[in-house]
């Protein structure tokens, strides 16, 4: 094992890659250099790391000399257009959108669940949709008891899954309703201020958008089981940071709620809050910043033989995003 | 037919009972006498009816002398304490709260789904929970075709179903937190201000709280049919108006999205929205102010046997209490 490593950020400026700084400098993760790449708009800023000022560079296809991990930050295209340049140039690249996800060489790896699967990796390492981060950690040890036949999942997500412009927008739309003004709207399809908007990401076909297709598609890969059925609603809510879920499982074998507490209570990346006559149970607000997956209303389903009501609770771009791909390093490098 | 009615509103100054007669007036619902009734602290205050002022007076045992007709909505401790006296009086008790829901002698209505039990009442009639009316205008006339056995339900439901007092708390929580000062709670077990409260009233030994177990019982007595299995999870969202239901159900017999819609375009109080490609579906912002019960989203659900999920959304105090009840009075003078 080598004592440190060269890194670079790509998309650093961005809500997720700049929390990817704050993850890396958090854990000590051996950096040897730390080179931070964005679009030409963002050169030239400057971010903090370990108490230094480290000026952003233009994302380019000579952007990764020297470099041994690339997080990937910046969206799909950009991850299409020069996470190859980063292979070829010797880097590991451990992408954070959804372009090679479900490509059958590409590993898709939350630690917790299949880090056994890093080793396959041909030089790109994918890192999952952030709901079925949160949802896999929690829903996996419950798995390997007692067998998921199937999923019913509706999401409560933050407008921080849309990065820095979607806090932005539920910002400046409360300011303006508040001040008996006009809401505008960019980043997200109608007004997220006190709104429910059951749409996130585009449509497909069948009606289900692609962030609920994610939910099937991954969930399946990550825990390596294809008979597991996933009927998942995605829904943006008017909060800043956090993703909750209420998740309704249907297993194969008996699993009772106090089981479930005990498994999830050893299992790794897992908090459970389960004392609701104490109203204590997961909530977005007291995630935001955390590593853990909450777990919480942990209850029986009376309306089918084997089922579990479950109330899923995380902070979306730690371990929904960044910390999830500084794990994936790590474990890479054999650091933990 | 009676030309007009001596009618009580009972919790006048209440978000629900203001909402009933701005209903009242809007419906033109045959008023002789509309007589206001509240507690001590709101007596005396002045309400607007057809652009005269009435005076409120105070809720007692003698308030309803020449009564007709009393929509209560001023807690179930009011209603199970008062409801008597107006029975007493002669008057037919319209009951928003949860006292009386469940008793086998009091008819629970959604007019679109069974009126004809008002015909059965004995002085009181019910007007069921607010989450559960707008799910079962949406479901019934598909339960006709298909039937229904099982239905997974995750509900986004607004501080206005706390009344005016939730809905000033997200208010004045997000102006402290906008101002960098504390957000005081009084309202709701957690902080509502950009968060997600997976609990509405209290919790029952099986781990479900009241709201979601009234979900369960008055869905069944409703659509009369005891052999129906509803999983609920009820959550408070930091949105004023309107509550929005993820339903995922499981039907009998198949029945197409496309049927479906046809059916719910036939059904009454049922508006379909559902142009996901044009980012069309049921908004709780839209909802406001209006009606209906909004549903779109309408998509099979593969991973069962005959499925589908839906999005349903309707204004909480109109539909979901003051226009119910005030449908059901229709109803019972045989005005509509």
């Amino acid at each position: 094992m080598k004592q440190s490593y060269n890194v670079a950020v790509v998309g650093a400026t961005g809500a997720v890659g700049n929390e990817m700084i704050t993850v890396l400098e958090g854990r000590n993760f051996p950096v040897k250099e730390l080179r931070l790449l964005a679009s030409a708009n963002s050169a030239g800023k400057k971010l903090e790391y370990q108490r230094k000022d480290i000026v952003v560079q233009e994302l380019t296809e000579k952007s990764f000399e020297g470099i041994e991990i690339a997080l990937f930050s910046a969206g799909g295209d950009r991850s299409k257009q020069f996470a190859p340049a980063a292979v070829k140039a010797g880097a590991v690249v451990i992408d954070n959108s959804s372009a090679f996800r479900m490509d059958k060489d590409v590993p898709l790896v939350v630690p917790e669940v299949n880090a056994h699967a890093i080793a396959r990796h041909k030089g790109i390492i994918a890192n999952p949709n952030c709901s079925t981060i949160q949802m896999v950690v929690a829903l996996d040890p419950l798995h390997r008891k007692a067998k998921i036949k199937r999923i019913v999942v509706s999401t409560y997500q933050s407008v921080a899954g849309a990065g820095q412009k979607g806090i932005d927008e539920l910002a400046n739309q409360i300011k303006a309703l508040f001040s008996f003004q006009t809401a505008e709207k960019k980043m997200f399809p109608h007004q997220i201020a006190f709104n429910c908007i059951p749409q996130i990401d585009v449509f497909e076909p069948d009606g289900y958008t692609k962030e609920e297709l994610k939910m099937v598609n991954e969930t399946r890969k990550i825990m390596e089981d294809q008979s597991i059925l996933v009927s998942p609603t995605a829904v943006r809510v008017p909060i800043f940071m956090s993703h909750s879920e209420s998740v309704n499982v249907e297993f194969e074998n008996d699993l009772s709620p106090e089981d479930a507490r005990e498994i999830l209570r050893n299992s790794p990346g897992v908090i459970v809050q389960d004392d609701p006559g104490k109203s204590v149970y997961p909530l977005a607000m007291n995630a935001a910043g955390e590593d853990a997956v909450f777990v919480g209303r942990i209850r029986r389903d009376n309306s089918v033989k084997h089922g579990l009501n479950l109330w899923i609770v995380s902070d979306n771009i730690r371990k929904g995003a960044a910390l999830n791909a500084v794990q994936i390093a790590e474990r890479l490098i054999g650091h933990s």
